[in-house]
């Protein structure tokens, strides 16, 4: 029975209007037109010219035969076209398909098939797709970028130059917000180590949610200067050039990721904020005190994936950046989860201190929870800090699901959760820890052991720069613990010192029965590619 | 037809939660749980026992018999139930209606029996609305609230005292969400200076908004420390009690105005922020030096409604007080617009610099619109800052309509827009600024007069404390203004002095031509109440 909050009160066009990240961008070219937004080496463009290239891109890819639902990729890297593709081509309102400009050609011809790509931006760098590309895709738009060299003429055959495509643009075009805001944003593939990737789709609710989430979590102030240290193509940027853009904030482009370029920029550009994973943060933390000379100011940053070890958190607070550390997947718009910091953790020791800071944390500000759930029942784990159980997500920062794979997404979506397939505890404070992706975890004897935890511990070797541990058979335990270990440059250890420094940490059951010395295989994102270690023990195994 | 990102691609309960501002306390005791959430006197709770208390009162109501869609009105001071009020109420899944404390016991009966209350929450102040409540409504549950003093018992028949009343809910209680974000959350009724209040609805989705707005416009920090001066009853506050909740920050709760007990408090409590009519901030910004001292940090403050002479602006900047202006109405759940500053106005002297900080200005952060358009055909008016228009607004910052009003709601929403009933006009940097209320203009000789305008005149020159100006018939003119002034203690001026001062500002068509001395007539909220002027005119023309 309707009550009577319920009768002639319903939505109407004057109360009740899509949530949009679109939006941000039409108030910071509405309010704060003249203020800059874009800086790329010599350029610099203001809100007002950066709102008008987004309505000229949206007006000229809708002039090109795109159409609502459609699919446009861009294989870009952190240039000023890649932030107006995140409003213009929503504009036009198609799906933005950003695509990892580190991965091989055939993973990229994939996405573009398995996304129906309608039209592709990509940067001159990238020749060898954009040819492959417009040979197998006869239908397919392609719109090049010249930015840091010429397109090579031989290679981007059917192609317009961005620029001139977008002066084929209407720079006042009447774009439509989306019909809803459960309508789709933004397609993202995540890399899966194995099998095909998964496309996960994204709507306009959760990009506007999640992009005020950095913004509350942060207390990023309007006209934040942000720079593009942490790829565009992964995650959307985790949504920042919406936050950017709600915050009239200043985009500091950067083709190349360089520890030094980063301290001039952050010098002459004011930079206040920025992402990075763990390689980006530690490379900044290791470099030359003279790089930051006349850097006076706090500069905020975030950290995704797996904390940074406690010397690089030091580090980073002793040369006054302010590191806030996120937890996330792709299938929450990046991160979902903070290590939200509480003063009383200031009087701890700089470790104990960085192990409460490299949790995984709490839910973000605008996500419903984050938990530990036991993944057959679905009951909570005790916060005991042991038990294991999956991570899991709920809210309004969860994908609409996997594209064309309605099977994927009701498996992950089961009983109401996000299923991460991560493991993990909970603490007596309801903090979150990661322990183990499920296929990473080792079960020796019958106990779990976390491949986390024993890496944590190898980490805290002086001599080691990047570690990972995988199962090794094992006769009688069944499995056990590998290490792999690559040193710092000039560093020396060996195998037994490793594993007696690891002894002082762990349990002896949990203890790297071998360990091995060389360079890890890493992903285009920096992840290191467990799969790949066990190939090698398997070839060492079979040999 | 649909598109493959509408394919299997449903909302689901993993990854669609309804908009709700509870969840602000939520996340606020989950994650920050033993930091301060209420102060008021010897009274200090954390987050984590107001949440509780907030559950206990939401079970409490519910045993009591209030269900879904159900009114519960409270008459309260600034004080920690009021604020519990706005959290428990919605849990309970009922809908809170904040009276006004100023009101007369008639006007609140009449909204009691409009709006349908089950409870009502009731500050032992009031003692007069609580018994005639009590004995016109036989089925009204009345839950009496001893803060200053105690209940009268020959007043207080068939109440229940409410920390009594919070001990007979369930502190775990397991409140659900609202089934939906465009659910009710308050009713607030407009004080409308003729014919009977309208019942403004709100829905939790532009309470969720709103709330966030509030946070994008002052960069409001986590844990800011918010001082109750505004009351909680107006707007709800604004939707601060949702907004001090996002933020884990402090409640400051101020029984009753008095400025030298709020730079009591600014000092002991560290307030940063507060709100505050144009009223409050003379008070603050006259008041002796030495009830400042020992304040060195930055207080910020919003103030509504009309805006502040420009000495009073200038004295605000000179103790460190940050005053940002908002504009807005019941319907708009308060601001839903503020005047936001550039930095190029610095350049500007102090009274060009109010003139810009004066004005009413542009959509709040998550609004999606406010305009001028020409009320009749809705078209938009020039940037001219001449052409007179209505202020008209759209977004999710504006009410669900008007309670068992239909023809109201339908009007005030015709054409796609809320139609605010305020005159204005637009100025080249796209900034409105309001002229009048529709009902005020003054129309003299065919031309429009702005009674703001004559007031703003009137208001500058220094012997003046209130100003009002009112139509007067006249035999040639059809209408010239009457102004209403009210001195600073102390001052003397004589009526051809403020006309000849309004003479530097003023078209010679735009004076006043007659000048009445004496105290104003206000609202139980400080707005002057022009209809009681306009009564005085009549009674001297028919004298």
């Amino acid at each position: 029975m309707k009550h009577m909050f319920e009768e002639g009160l319903q939505r109407r066009e004057a109360n009740y209007v899509p949530l949009t990240p679109i939006d941000f961008i039409v108030r910071a070219a509405e309010v704060y037109g003249a203020r800059p937004a874009v800086v790329h080496g010599a350029i610099r463009r203001n809100w007002r010219e950066t709102y008008e290239r987004t309505r000229r891109l949206a007006s000229a890819l809708r002039q090109a035969g795109i159409e609502r639902g459609d699919t446009v990729a861009a294989l870009l890297p952190n240039i000023p076209p890649m932030i107006e593709a995140h409003f213009g081509v929503p504009m036009a309102g198609a799906v933005l398909n950003t695509l990892n400009t580190r991965l091989d050609v055939s993973s990229l011809l994939f996405m573009l098939r398995h996304g129906g790509a309608k039209a592709l931006i990509v940067d001159t760098e990238y020749s060898e797709l954009a040819h492959r590309a417009a040979l197998e895709f006869p239908e397919l738009r392609v719109i090049s970028v010249a930015d840091a060299m010429p397109a090579d003429a031989d290679k981007f055959i059917r192609a317009i130059d961005y620029e001139a495509f977008l002066q084929t643009g209407d720079p006042e075009f009447a774009w439509s917000s989306p019909d809803d805001e459960w309508d789709a944003i933004a397609l993202n593939y995540t890399s899966g180590t194995t099998g095909d990737p998964k496309g996960v789709v994204y709507h306009h609710r959760g990009a506007y949610l999640n992009a005020l989430s950095n913004i509350l979590e942060w207390d990023m102030p309007k006209h934040a200067v942000y720079l593009w240290t942490l790829p565009l193509f992964h995650c959307n940027g985790w949504c920042f050039p919406w936050t950017v853009a709600a915050r009239a904030g200043v985009n500091v482009c950067l083709r190349k990721f360089d520890a030094k370029t980063v301290f001039e920029l952050i010098r002459r550009e004011g930079i206040t904020h920025y992402c990075g994973a763990p390689i980006v943060q530690s490379a900044l933390a290791n470099a030359p005190a003279e790089w930051r000379e006349g850097i006076a100011h706090r500069v905020s940053t975030m950290v995704a994936g797996a904390a940074p070890a406690p010397a690089v958190i030091a580090k980073m607070k002793e040369i006054g950046f302010d590191l806030t550390h996120v937890y996330g997947l792709t299938e929450t718009y990046g991160p979902a989860a903070v290590c939200a910091r509480q003063d009383e953790w200031e009087t701890l020791d700089d470790i104990a201190r960085a192990e409460m800071n490299a949790r995984q944390g709490v839910r973000y500000h605008l996500q419903a929870a984050v938990t530990v759930l036991d993944p057959d029942t679905l009951a909570p784990v005790p916060d005991d800090g042991e038990t294991l159980g999956e991570i899991m997500f709920r809210g309004n920062i969860c994908m609409k699901g996997y594209l064309k794979n309605e099977r994927a997404t009701e498996a992950t979506f089961r009983g109401g959760w996000f299923h991460t397939g991560d493991l993990g505890v909970r603490m007596p404070d309801g903090y979150i820890r990661i322990r183990d992706r499920s296929k990473d975890i080792i079960i020796s004897g019958g106990e779990n052991i976390s491949s986390i935890e024993v890496e944590d511990a190898l980490y805290r070797h002086p001599a080691v720069s990047v570690a990972a541990v995988v199962a090794m058979a094992d006769p009688k335990w069944g499995e056990v613990p590998c290490a792999f270990v690559e040193l710092k440059e000039g560093a020396q250890v060996s195998a037994d010192e490793i594993i007696a420094h690891c002894r002082q940490f762990l349990a002896g059951y949990k203890l790297p029965k071998a360990v091995r010395f060389g360079e890890l295989p890493k992903t285009s994102t920096g992840k290191i590619q467990k799969f790949e270690l066990r190939a090698r023990i398997k070839a060492e195994e079979t040999e």
